[in-house]
């Protein structure tokens, strides 16, 4: 059952799989997603899946990229939802590749309702979504016991008028780990909000830079700072922002924290 | 760099690697994750983890079974603990293989720190969590533009003290999927915790059992009906519930309401 395929046709024609590659390390991709990866007749594929997937594709697959860039997309939604329709109406077996979990601000959605509607069928593969890939590569976990009972997950960008209700609600419970996804160009935003409803400056963060890529850079800091710190080390994108208190787990911060203890005894 | 490691020891010893095996379909591990399960000297695994990935272990692997059911500890996780630490300090490869993603409700807080402390290098491997899971199973997306632009992960146990504040935080963002684990046998209590704390009734939920697995089950209800929903269908653990207007998205549910539009006009 966990053989891998070869690189061969096999999968049925005029169908759309919708896969999570995870988030960003070749190797965290599901057994499943490289086997449909392998044996695509089309691959339309995004900027942050890592090219070491693209190149398992079989060497006759169509490859087609739509990636986008932050504030920059070449090939709008709406084409690559027709470029999906388009490709599964000759035939073929389509592998949409996306970085991350489809369902997790993956637009999945938005291609799957086009493609039911269309008559199309649709599978979603689901992935390792970049917060669970973080906190592992930056060595702490998102919930613990006593410390962090739930975890949400974020973006700044939030729906139409829903803007203090949303900061307020995620700044409520000192019991949350808070991740946000493409926050970067945001720091100032979310520091300001989360403080005005309430969440301690003092709160520990992590930033994640290339999260669990070989250039992967984790950089501790504290609420108050993650805009001055993002900035002085020249942060990039993508990077994700965890607020909470589990972040001062990480090993490195432990043993900061005793020696302080340590030394203020 | 994607070619599967045969079945042979390859990995240091007198080191951990804590494994997220992904939510109950072998083929949803990530190839990282089979690697080291093929690699490893000893595995020491819980219950939810599939079999066929326990198969997939050398034949001349040490096997330890650490399953916890549902008020159940046969294996106390300090017991686990113990064994982690000394199976690697016989020098052996050691993974430790768990249900989901270990950074989401796996405890891996505990068993990392307590492996740090003993001076065994750790290293956790993420895994593609129950919410993404059933959310790709069940065809439904977990954020969405305009419906939900943020995604909270939670358990029915919550923090000492937190309660009320942290039902209150929940509740409290109508742009919010409520994604509970483990919560099947508190579905009263998440039902009026979350009315009282002003969620409409009638927000669409859907309860998934066995998620992503072969003997899958996804039950569509509102959450007035999540805890008579469940008992009419005699759900069992593991059953994860998620609340909010995204489950409505799904192909069946959608049909569902435009044939009730259609026929109200």
């Amino acid at each position: 059952m966990l053989t891998l395929a070869e690189h061969k046709p096999g999968l049925p024609g005029g169908e759309v799989w919708l896969v999570g590659a995870g988030p960003g390390d070749p190797d965290l991709i599901s057994v499943r997603g490289l086997k449909l990866i392998r044996q695509a007749d089309v691959l339309v594929y995004d900027r942050l899946v890592a090219p070491e997937l693209i190149d398992e594709a079989r060497t006759d697959a169509i490859r087609i990229y739509v990636g986008k860039q932050p504030g920059h997309h070449p090939v709008p939604q709406e084409k690559i939802e027709s470029i999906l329709v388009e490709q599964a109406r000759l035939g073929r077996s389509v592998v949409r590749v996306k970085g991350g979990d489809p369902s997790v601000f993956g637009r999945v959605g938005e291609e799957m309702i086009r493609l039911e509607d269309a008559g199309i069928a649709v599978h979603i593969v689901p992935g390792i979504t970049a917060a669970s890939a973080c906190a592992a590569a930056a060595g702490f976990p998102l919930t613990q016991r006593g410390v962090a009972d739930n975890v949400c997950l974020s973006t700044a960008h939030h729906c139409e008028g829903a803007e203090d209700s949303h900061w307020a609600s995620l700044a409520a419970d000192k019991h949350r780990t808070l991740v946000f996804y493409m926050g970067l160009s945001s720091l100032i935003e979310i520091r300001t909000q989360l403080t005005k409803h309430g969440l301690a400056g003092s709160t520990p963060a992590a930033l994640i830079e290339n999260g669990s890529k070989r250039n992967q850079r984790v950089v501790h800091c504290t609420l108050a700072d993650i805009d001055i710190t993002a900035r002085s080390k020249q942060l990039k994108t993508p990077c994700l922002l965890v607020v909470g208190e589990v972040t001062a787990m990480a090993a490195e911060q432990r043993q900061t924290l005793s020696t302080r203890q340590s030394t203020a005894a």
